[in-house]
C-alpha cells in the first residue's frame, strides 16, 4: 500500500464534520512530528455547537530551513462537509473498491493533506522552511479558521514566501487545471416596503411588487464588466424572490428578493455593494450586502510556471490555469504572499460516495514534492 | 321596537357561516309565508363540510301579482363570512349598544333581508309579482347559489323584470352609494421552469427569475384601457411572487408569480386571460387563469333613476352611481335582468363587531318599498 493512501485512510477514519477539532489533528500531528516539525495547535470560538461561534481547531506547523532560507506552505483544511445520507459504505470508513478509495474528504481535501506530508519526506531540510498551515473550518463560517492562522503567523514571524492550497481543482483528470485565483462573492438581500391593502381599491394601498420587479430588471441588465486577462466576466444572478402573500384579493406589505454576484478583481465587494444599495434606493427600496469574499489573483509568474510544469512533468500534459469556481481560503492567503491552488478532481466532493483514484494519491505526492523543492530554490524577489 | 330591527335580530341569531342551511332559512320562511309568498327551498351540494362541494341551501319566494303585471325581485344572501375572534358581545347574539345593533351579517347583509320582508309588507298585491332570491352561497365559492336560483327560476318561467341586490353599498351614511355595475376579476398563476445549478456555473443552469421579471415587467406596464363613462381604468395588480430557494449559492429550478386583475366592460376574462397567457409564453413561461367574476353593467337608465329616487326621497340626497368594489351575486343575475345593488354601510362588513345604525333599518325599509312599488310601475319594456 502507498504511503498516502495509508495516511489518507488514517485521516478519513478520524470523522471530523465542519468544524473539526480533536482526533483528526491528532493524527496530522503523529505524522508530522517524526518528520521534524514543530506542531502548534490552537482553539478559537467559545460559543454553542452549530452557531458561527462554535469551537474550532487550527494546526501550524514548522521545519525550519537553515538560517535564511526560503519559505514555503502548504495550506488546507480537515474539516469536511457532512455525508449526507445513501452511500455504500460507512462515509467515514475509508474503503476501497477498485482503484478508489471512498470517504468523506477523500478529494475534499484530507487526502491532499496526505500528499502533502508524504512529499515533504521527499524534500531535504536543506532546501528551506516549509510549513503547513492546517485549519478546521474551512467549510463552516470560517470566522476563526485560516484568518486566525495568519493572525499566529503574523505574530510568530513565520509569513511564508509562496503558498500553495491543496483544494481539489482538477476537473477530468488529475493536473488539468490549477487555480491562480478565484471571483469574489457577494450575497444582497433586497427589500421593498409598501402599504398592505385590496386589489378592489389599489389607490388606498401601495404594492411593493411593481418596484421589486423594476429593481430587479435594472439590476438583470447591468454589464459589470467584460472580463479580464485571467477572469471570466463577473455575474449578477437573481436567486430568490419571496412575497409570501397567499390572499389573492390582497396586496402585499413587503417584496423581498436575494441576489448573488461573483465578481473578478476589477470590483471590491464594497464597490458593488454601494452599486446595489444605490439601485435599490432608486426604486424606492433597500439592499443588505454579505460579502462572502474578495476577490484574489495570483498573476502568472515563475510561481504559477513551477506548479504548471510540475503538473506536467508528472502528467504529462500542461494545466489550465483558471480563476472559476467558489470561494476558498486562498482568499485569506493571498493578503500574505503568493498562492495558487491545485489538488485532486473535484467531481465528487461534497456528494454521496465521495471517492479518489487511487493512483492519483501517488502522482498528487509526488508534484506537491516537485512544487516544495521547486519553490524553495525560487529567488523570491521576483516569486510572484 | 321597529319590525325590522326585530326580523333582523331573528336572522342574525340564526348562525349560517357560509354554506348556510337550515334554521336562517326557516326563519325567513315564517316571515314571508304570512305575507302571502310561496316558498321553495333546495339544497345543491353532496361534498365534505369545507370543500366546495359542501352542502348549500337556497330559497325562492314569490308572490303572484295579477295576471300579466310586472315582476321585481330582491336578491341576496343569508350566509355571512366566520365571525372571527374578538368580539365584544356573541357575534351571533344580536345586540343592542346605543344606537347600533351588533352582530354578523348586520350588514352583510341579514338586515337588509328583513329590510325587504318589512318593505314587502307596504306593497299591495295588486301592484304586480314580487320574489325574494335568497342563497346560502354568496361568501363561498358560489358554485351552487344563485346560479342555481336562475336554474330554477328559468325553468319555472319565474324570471323578473327588475332586480334589487341588498348588498352593503353604502359607504360613509346610508344612501351615498348605489353599484349600477361591477368590475369583473381573475386572478392568474404565472411559472417559469429553469434549469438548477450553481452560482459560480450560470453557464450549466438556467436560471427562471429574469424571465419571470421580464414577464411581470411587462404586464405591470400594460395599460388596459382607460376608462368608460361608468367604470374605472381596468387594473392589473401583482400579488405575489415565489421562488423559495433559500440556499444563496444556488440558481433555483423555478419561479411563480401570481396577478388579479379588476376589468370593465370592455374586456372578458377570456380576453384577457389570452393576453397574459401569450405574454407569459413569450418569456418562456405559462399562465393559468381562474376567472372570478365577469364585469356587469345596469346602464343609467330609468331603473337606476328610479333607485335613485327613492334613495334621495329618503335621505335628501342622491347616491353616487358607481362601479367600484369586489364582485357580487349580481354578475349572474345581470345575466337574466337588469340589476342594481343598494344597501347599508358597509364599514364594518366582514369585521369583527359588525354592526349597523339602527334608524337606518327603517330608512333601509322605506326605501326598498319605493323602489318595489316604482319598479312595479315601470314600463318594463324601457325598464333597462
Amino acid at each position: 500500500m502507498s504511503k498516502t493512501l495509508e495516511l489518507a485512510k488514517r485521516l478519513i477514519a478520524a470523522p471530523s464534520v465542519t468544524p473539526a477539532t480533536g482526533a483528526v489533528f491528532d493524527e496530522l500531528e503523529a505524522m508530522l512530528i517524526p518528520l521534524g516539525f514543530a506542531v502548534h495547535r490552537f482553539r478559537r470560538g467559545e460559543g454553542e455547537e452549530g452557531s458561527d461561534e462554535a469551537p474550532v481547531e487550527n494546526l501550524f506547523a514548522i521545519r525550519m530551513g537553515p538560517e535564511g532560507s526560503s519559505h514555503f506552505a502548504f495550506a488546507g483544511h480537515l474539516d469536511v462537509v457532512p455525508p449526507g445520507e445513501g452511500w455504500a459504505s460507512d462515509p467515514f470508513e475509508p474503503t476501497v473498491r477498485g482503484e478508489l478509495l471512498h470517504g468523506r474528504g477523500a478529494v475534499d481535501m484530507k487526502s491532499a493533506i496526505a500528499a502533502m506530508v508524504t512529499a515533504v519526506e521527499d524534500v531535504p531540510r536543506e532546501a528551506g522552511t516549509i510549513s503547513f498551515i492546517i485549519t478546521g473550518d474551512e467549510e463552516g463560517p470560517a470566522l476563526h479558521g485560516t484568518r486566525a492562522l495568519i493572525d499566529y503567523m503574523t505574530a510568530e514571524g513565520a509569513i511564508p514566501d509562496l503558498c500553495l492550497v491543496g483544494e481539489p481543482t482538477s476537473f477530468h483528470r488529475l493536473g488539468d487545471m490549477m487555480k491562480i485565483g478565484r471571483r469574489g462573492s457577494v450575497n444582497i438581500w433586497l427589500t421593498v416596503e409598501g402599504t398592505q391593502g385590496h386589489v378592489a381599491y389599489p389607490h388606498l394601498a401601495d404594492n411593493p411588487i411593481p418596484k421589486l420587479v423594476a429593481m430587479l430588471a435594472e439590476l438583470d441588465a447591468l454589464m459589470l464588466d467584460t472580463g479580464t486577462d485571467w477572469f471570466q466576466p463577473s455575474n449578477l444572478e437573481i436567486t430568490d424572490i419571496e412575497v409570501g402573500n397567499r390572499a389573492h384579493n390582497v396586496i402585499p406589505a413587503q417584496a423581498k428578493a436575494r441576489i448573488s454576484i461573483r465578481f473578478n478583481d476589477l470590483h471590491s465587494g464594497a464597490s458593488l455593494s454601494e452599486r446595489v444599495v444605490a439601485i435599490a434606493e432608486k426604486h424606492g427600496g433597500t439592499a443588505l450586502p454579505i460579502i462572502s469574499g474578495e476577490p484574489f489573483l495570483t498573476e502568472p509568474g515563475a510561481f504559477s510556471a513551477l506548479v504548471a510544469g510540475a503538473i506536467e512533468a508528472e502528467t504529462g500534459s500542461a494545466p489550465e490555469q483558471s480563476t472559476t469556481g467558489g470561494t476558498s481560503d486562498a482568499r485569506f492567503l493571498r493578503a500574505v504572499c503568493p498562492v495558487i491552488e491545485f489538488g485532486l478532481c473535484n467531481a465528487t466532493m461534497h456528494k454521496r460516495d465521495e471517492a479518489v483514484a487511487i493512483p492519483d494519491l501517488d502522482a498528487l505526492a509526488r508534484i506537491y514534492a516537485r512544487v516544495a523543492k521547486g519553490a524553495l530554490a525560487l529567488d523570491m524577489k521576483q516569486g510572484a
